[in-house]
């Protein structure tokens, strides 16, 4: 897989006319080798290049896990002094002659740390922002990205509704934050979540990144859980609102406005479709009910080892939906002080349309 | 509390000859301020001068947070379109007049995201390493911080108690690993611990940075498991090996020696001594038994709000250790394909010597 994903690589940099591309440790790394490490103090570096096998600089310490390594490589392992760090860098990179070449890399992941290795190590060569080919890249899922996507999903979905019989008047919504994220791990999450569950109640929707709180629900509230599960390294991220005992007419219009606002993006995506038009499709159906201005972010973002990654799902975004895509459709209405609405699901961009991968019901819901 | 730490900071920039210090969403952000951002696609940064209020640039989304500021600071938050991010930045960084001056950047942190649009924002600022700073600030730690680190060494230590019962001959390094990460949930751990636990029995306990795997533990492995907990933003990092069933004369006897190794790492430290000193302590230990070459990394590391910072207890590091310092001792043997042993504890430096915050017993124990 990694050799596919590998040829799919050199393809695309040829393309860009880039001679080189260097990842560290993160998704980008992951998907393309197999391998895992964390951002550390101690850099971890593999530079593609179009001619060569990959180069892979690491930590001693950290060798071990090339031990089966499904391609060939040229390893540079470093000690525990970082003085010697750099020399490592120069050894491994030397010979790749990068000088006066462009070198792809991923600005929203790549450190100062391991740019300044690369930078020294690589002499004049000219550092690119590489982001569109790993978009390229891990944007269109394969069959296996897709059960994992599955399985996040379902995972997250029956760990909700276990947590639903505590959900009543009078419960913090941090007890409900911490029972959900026990839940996730019992159903089978990997332990490191997408992010921290929301749960936020009343006037605490209203913002749309609330951190769960000490504040008990109360009868009227709405209730606002955004949560995921991460299987094999693929994430789920949705969002249901509820209604906590009887809730006034007006937040009862807002959840009703922002449930088909959720069912029109769902149904918008299509191959070849901008993902600007998803948003505008969605969007056009709280503006035209008048709650325009509550709708304070985009519709969505893609979704896959990152919770956040491309495509986004933005009004100014001509980027097109292909096959194999997935994004989340997350439409909210925000009233600050009242309270706040969000329905989201994980869609997938299949042949003829969108599939959500998440099915949980979007009507709303009484508890407590 | 934030107000004394921007002033510390102010004078350690002075020292230095920075004009600003710029830091993005992570650790040093979250200590300078008490604000709490993800590290995400939408780039978080605060530029200290010595001269100015501090200037906070974000997204809208994120802007509730800043509600209830304890400092006065500027304020420029962009929206969802990255078309416009670039102008935020600019109009934020351009009353400071940063060109030419030095700006302090912490390379383990800053992406290339963060640090392009500063670059593009500030002129011919110049970016310097300023990890020295962050360092200095950060390692000492003050009362509350302390207190905040005893927690977390407690509720470890208290989560592995809970999970020992089920530690038997025949359950797999991940069941375990699961049930000692529910445990530190339960126990009152934040959810984001400092690291997934490594549970590795037998031969895995040769690689120090195993993952658990579905190997059931037999009669006979060194068990060795390294965890830790988060107490309100502050990491604990423990290791003990334990004797599966009856151990050989050799498991034995490398248990032994590190335990002794641990012991004399841990007694080593005092102020005004170099971290390389408390490193060439804890490893002559080992060396003098014979297995010098098979303690395979540095005696340990700082530990605060990151699981891995400064100090770095290094043979070649002479940094001088002060009293408010917080690090790890932690020794180990590894032998290739037979079994491990590593005993890890978090280290306070006090006026007068080294305090161990973690107490657990570090006598081999037999399970199973």
């Amino acid at each position: 897989m990694s050799a596919t994903r590998q040829q799919r690589l050199g393809e695309y940099m040829a393309e860009k006319g880039f001679s080189a591309v260097a990842v560290n440790a993160g998704p980008s790394l992951t998907y393309l080798t197999g391998l895992h490490f964390h951002l550390m103090e101690r850099p971890v570096v593999i530079v593609f290049t179009l001619a060569d096998d990959p180069t892979i600089i690491l930590p001693k310490l950290e060798q071990a896990k090339l031990d089966h390594l499904p391609f060939p490589a040229r390893v540079y392992a470093y000690g525990e002094s970082p003085a010697e760090w750099s020399n490592t860098f120069h050894d491994a990179l030397e010979r790749l002659n990068l000088s006066g070449r462009e070198v792809g890399v991923e600005p929203r992941q790549l450190r100062l740390l391991e740019y300044d290795y690369l930078r020294l190590a690589c002499g004049n060569a000219k550092f690119n922002d590489g982001s569109e080919i790993f978009a390229a890249l891990r944007s269109i899922k394969d069959t296996e990205e897709i059960a994992s996507m599955r399985k996040a999903v379902a995972i997250a979905e029956a760990a909700l509704e276990a947590t639903l019989p505590m959900v009543k008047i009078g419960v913090a919504e941090k007890d409900i934050a911490s029972e959900l994220f026990l839940q996730l791990i019992r159903h089978g999450s990997d332990t490191t979540l997408p992010f921290s569950p929301i749960v936020s109640g009343g006037p605490n929707g209203a913002n749309p990144h609330a951190q769960p709180s000490a504040r008990q629900l109360v009868a009227g509230d709405l209730l606002v859980i955004d949560w995921g599960a991460n299987s094999g390294g693929y994430m789920s991220d949705i969002t249901r609102t509820f209604a906590v005992g009887k809730i006034d007419a007006e937040a009862e219009k807002i959840h009703k406005i922002v449930q088909q606002a959720n069912a029109a993006g769902r149904a918008a995506g299509r191959p070849g479709l901008s993902c600007g038009a998803v948003d505008k499709t969605t969007r056009k159906v709280i503006e035209e009910a008048g709650y325009g201005q509550f709708f304070t972010h985009r519709t969505g973002h893609g979704i896959g080892m990152e919770c956040h990654e491309e495509p986004y799902m933005r009004g100014d975004n001509k980027q097109i939906l292909e096959a194999g895509m997935t994004y989340t459709v997350e439409p909210g209405i925000y009233l600050a002080g009242r309270n706040g609405v969000r329905i989201e699901d994980d869609v997938l961009m299949t042949a003829d349309g969108a599939e959500s991968l998440s099915t949980m019901s979007r009507e709303i819901r009484v508890v407590g």
